[in-house]
């Protein structure tokens, strides 16, 4: 059997101790496990950035991983630990909604997580990540069916995501749901919902600029010219060819983007 | 027989390729060593900062775990490397005070590493952490006898960290050990020490704030009212829910701290 | 037989999905593999520094360590993928240059990867280390053999990078190579080509100083002194006692540095 893969999703940053800390509590309650750091700078606090994150990593791992994933502002509050089973897959968060754009589209058991027989001891009211999430996500590497954990839920926290709206005749307004490390611009227009952009014209108004054509790739344009691709996890992206579009547009994360199609 | 774990604290960044370089040399020694990164991101030669992260790590792993913590700035100089065997675990690190902070409390045995069969050769006189560091530790970790490296020593260095001292009659002066990723401030109080602020009338001074209560943990607060909780490695933490203490105070690691209880 | 070993070269940051996609993908295809990070923060689009981070990384690997380094500016172009065989190792890359300082001095095979079986379907246009070079680095570590994926090549892409030329009689023109962490400048000096350094006087003018001796390690100035050392990957490095050498001489990567040899 191979060994059980834990992933982690957190706003904790890499400066401090904390996720060394949630490491050695998950491998000395479950020393097999494989420990993948999906990334650890989520902006603090930012559940619609954790959400964005897991959402688009977790469909690459294996059956049977466990998505371990905390942005946490109401840690130590009355918000309810989750645990989430999912496409054979594991998911174990706090229930602010961090979980959202996971739970879309796909059939989900969301429980609460109660059995403290599997927490660390005492508690803290400030770092459930090593006290609740960490252990809880090793039981479970270790073997423990989901059951043990809590009982089944339907009130789960979910999120309404930036999804565009239409706003015209053939006009929606969207948003720029992230930036990436490159200065692409993410936007929650998803090819699958918008396939039509890809055979009748259309223009997208971002910043003070209009595009109206499709690249099939970054290196289509001239350095710093700005084009509009289909990115890898399906949404349109609007991105100038090495150089940061984000930069280019003055845009951000939640910028609005606007769609026609004619 | 579990895989041996191997910790890396170091000041070298995540930019370059030093920590790669370090992780090469342990895994070509030590094939099944499950290598865990505490931080690499301690500010850049300073001990204290390396001290805090070390100690606020190690106690969440597993017996045998094998600590390797390179904050150096001694690098090539007379400075001694250590290793020590404290609470069923080893550290190996540099004789600059840089394990100051574990060594409290607890029986510890200190090491001199002077057994160069186990170093990489030639050792450099600017990369110990390539060279003696991590070859110490993986060798260690392939199950030679911590006695195998060197002679016991007495005279390690010791540093005097930041711990608070009585300045009146109910009045002690304690400093900002560290500002985490969330802005939250970790003062020198430790509440072993000073467990009667939980069931005194006490007053916190902090920049131009005074601190008269205790909140349970961070969201007890309006979002930015400034708060004083018990954090998670039990000292007493200056918070504000979702928002940088740190920046509303002015302050940063080293900021003096006073303590009044009545 | 010990895990393969991968690891990972990126201009990819840790602060969006894209590197815990590329683990995930190499754990679905090879679930034994251990993955170390060299680094993910090469500067975006920056081929010279990935190529500098995995020269000075690879040799401590392990025999049959397979490098996958993703520095792909020109991503669903039709710049080919490549696998080259060298020292015993494996190295993944866009052949645009990036292994030009991994191929210097050893024998080496090429391959171009053709063999689309090995690839994640449909192949985007945008993240190939995701969809080529993982997967292909996966099954590569499951053990596949390396003609498997493509033929041999001969004109595969190598940068003239960075190589001092001489000026003068006694004079040669280098520049720095990189500024590490700790503001060090890696001078493109390395001693194999310029042991002469050693035993003549020598000047190295930088920035508006000149230095004309060598320390044996940084710690040999006073704090603020500058001085020149041999580098633990054997390049001419100026350096600060504890502080930062570029900002005191106000250079950075691509700085001009001029040796004199008398």
């Amino acid at each position: 059997m191979p060994d059980p893969i834990i992933t982690l999703t957190t706003d904790f940053g890499t400066s401090d101790h904390f996720v060394g800390v949630m490491k050695g509590v998950i491998v000395s309650i479950a020393p097999r496990a494989s420990i993948i750091d999906i990334t650890h700078d989520v902006q603090a606090f930012d559940v619609t950035e954790g959400a964005f994150a897991i959402s688009q990593a977790y469909s690459y791992f294996p059956k049977k991983t466990i998505h371990i994933v905390v942005v946490d502002p109401g840690v130590g509050s009355t918000r309810r630990p989750l645990l989430v089973e999912m496409a054979g897959q594991y998911f174990i968060a706090p229930d602010n909604g961090v979980l959202s754009m996971v739970y879309r589209g796909e059939k989900h058991k969301v429980r609460h997580i109660t059995a403290e027989r599997y927490f660390r001891q005492p508690v803290s009211r400030t770092f459930h990540g090593r006290d609740i999430f960490s252990p809880v996500g090793a039981h479970l590497a270790t073997g423990i069916s989901p059951a043990r954990f809590g009982k089944l839920i339907q009130d789960h926290v979910r999120l309404t995501l930036d999804q565009p709206t239409q706003t015209g005749k053939r006009t929606w307004t969207g948003a720029v749901l992230r930036v990436d490390r490159f200065g692409n611009l993410i936007t929650s227009f998803h090819i699958d919902a918008f396939a039509a952009v890809a055979t009748r014209p259309f223009e997208i108004a971002i910043g003070f600029e209009k595009l109206t054509r499709f690249a099939q790739t970054f290196s289509d344009g001239q350095p710093g010219e700005l084009l509009t691709v289909i990115g890898s996890a399906g949404f349109l992206e609007v991105t100038a060819n090495q150089t940061s579009a984000a930069k280019l547009l003055g845009c951000a994360a939640g910028s609005p983007v606007e769609l026609t199609l004619y």
